[in-house]
């Protein structure tokens, strides 16, 4: 069965990383939450990349900022699809920096980059992912558009009211 | 079978996404590619983004640029993985509006942001999506990497020379 | 008698949007307030933006954050003159995203962007809109500016003293 | 009858301007064409703003480059709406300061901003703000619109041959 | 005898302009506050930038922010050197708008342009203008940099304990 | 008499730093061009910087680009007013180091920036510095201003017709 | 033995600048900490510069904000290796100013740039540099980073529980 | 003996990383050079960070263009001093994306980041860096700032004929 591998370089990106995590708990869908650090802990994250596919993560979701190498170097090391998630960290430049380089990747290696502390949409689009050969995760996708657009539907009559 | 729908705003667009198709065809991944413009095709961009997931399109690829909305729009429309290439575009201020009107999507409807003009990394990612339920296609997706390894390797031979 | 349609993407906004609500009650100019989200409900945006002159709108003012599409959308789906309003909503990057998606539109397609958060000016230009073929609304303007003017003059007498 | 008063800082801004002269020709629309540059004009610019409305003018659209005070100090004088083209002019900085100058105007005195050497769309612009109260322009713009569609459409054919 | 115009948008501009009023107070030269608004009272500016070297003005310091067009009009209608502050008011974008609607003047009209919301450094420039003619003005500076210099010195010493 | 000092890093500013030169020569304000390198002559910068005064100068105008520090160094060492050039070098970053380089300078030490490249306006600026105290320079100042409003009428004329 | 030159702007810069105290203390290299500034104290900038490497020290770290002149000054006067680090000061533009006067040196003058605010790798690298030739210095440093990646590990710990 | 290990991510960085060879040549220093990519072989990567300084490296060059990895993780993986050169590829956004995926480094894992294709320098600092132990260096860079010196002084005597 699938699962998605949520990692972060710090403990400090919790907060954000968390969004992702509870999409994927509303969806029913297997994750396994870990902190790798690109510049701390080098090995694990070798590791991480190299054994994830082999594990039975199907879709990594990683989140990090400032000069953020995590998504990349996963993204380098494993043939799964990976998420990124630029985290407007204490150090970051206005989230410029995170951005910059987890989406500016060279050709050959993709990262699929979300907006700026994005972790919710990451969750979503790891969903979106496994939806395409789960028929019952695609259906709840579908759903849970249905009631994106039912909130805001009541929001617009109270407004006109 | 998995297909994958690749999309752009305009004909200007097509040498920046024809990567995106070579690459998909050269992992023998069945592609169908379309002009949809969201700002002079509305109706169409809506057909294309509702029905898309029940036609056989299992990924999407929206390249545009400037004020590119595209990308965004047919992620509104459609429940299935939506990848964005941000083109540079002859009106675009450097890549930055395309960048950042296909990255920053709101919570809720995510797109998979690849680097300006990457058209090459969203058919890659395209296949690492469609490796997640197929092994022949993650297996071609080691290949691919393997080759990227050798270039570099050679490469290097030959600078050390 | 010219009505003057504000709609923008979540209620999130209506602090920033009110703005233009004020000035336009101020000139008693009819307006019709809704929440009309490109990502959450594009089949109410499709259904506004074809329908909106028809049903007697004559000026739409649309406010968004982010990568904000509505502006460009209501544009590419209506014959009337579109007025953006770039909101620097919680997830923008200090603005930016929110004005290039909303300002950078394609040849064709214009939407009247004004300045960040510049709700109060959308509702100005669409009364000066209005005034090119209402004399009454245009003498308005002009005391409205003349008001400025005063205020200015009154407070630089205060400085000088 | 409607007129729109196109005026720029100067007539290296002139082959950028031109695409507004000519959708406005287009359209039918008559239009009177100058060069008033705040910067070594000024009393033409003064002249030019206060007197536009009362010799005729129904719409401005003012271009410029740089340091780009045109747009807002005619908007300043003028009780007309003012659609300011920023100009990437040779000093500009890829076209920064022509946009934030003409953008950010403060509360009280809007300028309708297009993008980036967007005269093209000030010129759809103006026509849009003349059909607001001229059905006939109204329909000439819904026809303009068709044609975008339908020359996407044919290129969208060639390109799935 | 030499004076000095301080000139700003808006009484909101007041308190970084004020450090102007007090450096140039306390080398006890002559100056004269307004509040000019180009946007807001565009006659005044016109009346003012005419006529104040007539009047015994000998440098202009203007103060503005966002589509700051007060220093580039003053000096596009006076002779005398004016010095433009860059005010990051509650509207700008980080003074980016402020920084480039001021410094990016076209050739012919300068602004001596500094720092963000360095009100103080345009009032130091002001003394160092007129100290180009005036010995005791000159002298004046030469303490003044001397005390910064044993500011630091002093600051130094302590840290150094 | 007047004189101005004007000074660059590098002969490879000179193309840039010309139109400085020019326009004081048409002014016949006598110059003193020379290199001083901020990074490379540090002596001979602290040399001019301390006597420049001394010797008769009484405007500098320096120009550099990238890290430019020559305009707030040799601010920092003369009291003499100091126009800054930011020059927009062959591995300026699009001209913004040369920017925020000289005009971001702390309170105390002012530098009169002017525009990307804008060595032109640097010349009139120290001919209006000039003109403070001399009235034959002031009179040439107004004259040069009704030139520029003259060909901008007379480019009117032809664009008219 | 080695000896590290700590010097800053401004006693302000200080609470950023203590982290590189800290650390070098924490390697108990020798430090000296001094205020140099650039502007205010010109002559102490050039003796410091001139003569550091003839007192005994080995690495120069300098911290200055703004248009931070101070590290790429003493880079020019200095033959040793500068570590600049550009502080986020109160009137630096969201740093980006700090940065550019920093890292943007001309080929022949190196300043070794860390992170915004980054003092505490400017440390670490301090000690890198004395390491190539210390070997009980570069033992230390591989012990600190046993100890970054010990404290990722147990936090990864924590979480995953 | 010392030795300068200069890697690159690709053989298209040769051309602006030439300029640390050539320079490191001039001073007689030792180098290797070599591809490493850190997205195309992380194992390659791995082992040359691991072990470069028990091969022999004293200081590690490291240059990479985009979404730029390789100097961060290099340094993430060896002990010794890392300059990093952000290099101007062709797919970089003007130099951003190189120059914060660089410089941006989290606190604990430093890079030495000098200018945008700023090679050259990158030489001559690891030349400094050798030239904390090595007095012959250190008198070598003394002798070629005093060459930078009599070059301007040079250029200086003709501008001023």
């Amino acid at each position: 069965m699938a699962k998605v591998g949520i990692i972060m370089g710090s403990t400090s990106d919790l907060p954000v990383m968390q969004e992702a995590i509870d999409i994927l708990k509303g969806f029913d869908i297997e994750i396994e939450v870990d902190i790798v650090s690109a510049h701390r802990t080098p090995e694990k994250l070798f590791d991480y990349g190299k054994n994830a596919h082999t594990r039975g993560i199907t879709v990594i979701i990683a989140g990090a900022g400032g000069a953020a190498h995590l998504p990349g170097m996963v993204a380098s090391l494993s043939p799964l699809p990976v998420i990124g998630v630029p985290v407007k960290s204490r150090n970051s430049i206005d989230g410029w920096d995170s951005i910059l380089s987890i989406l500016q990747m060279p050709g050959g290696v993709p990262v699929a980059t979300v907006a700026l502390d994005g972790a919710k949409n990451a969750g979503i689009l790891a969903a979106q992912i496994i939806g395409t050969s789960d028929k019952c995760v695609l259906d709840k996708i579908l759903v849970y558009k249905e009631g994106l657009k039912q909130k805001v539907i009541t929001s617009a009559k109270e407004i006109s009211k």
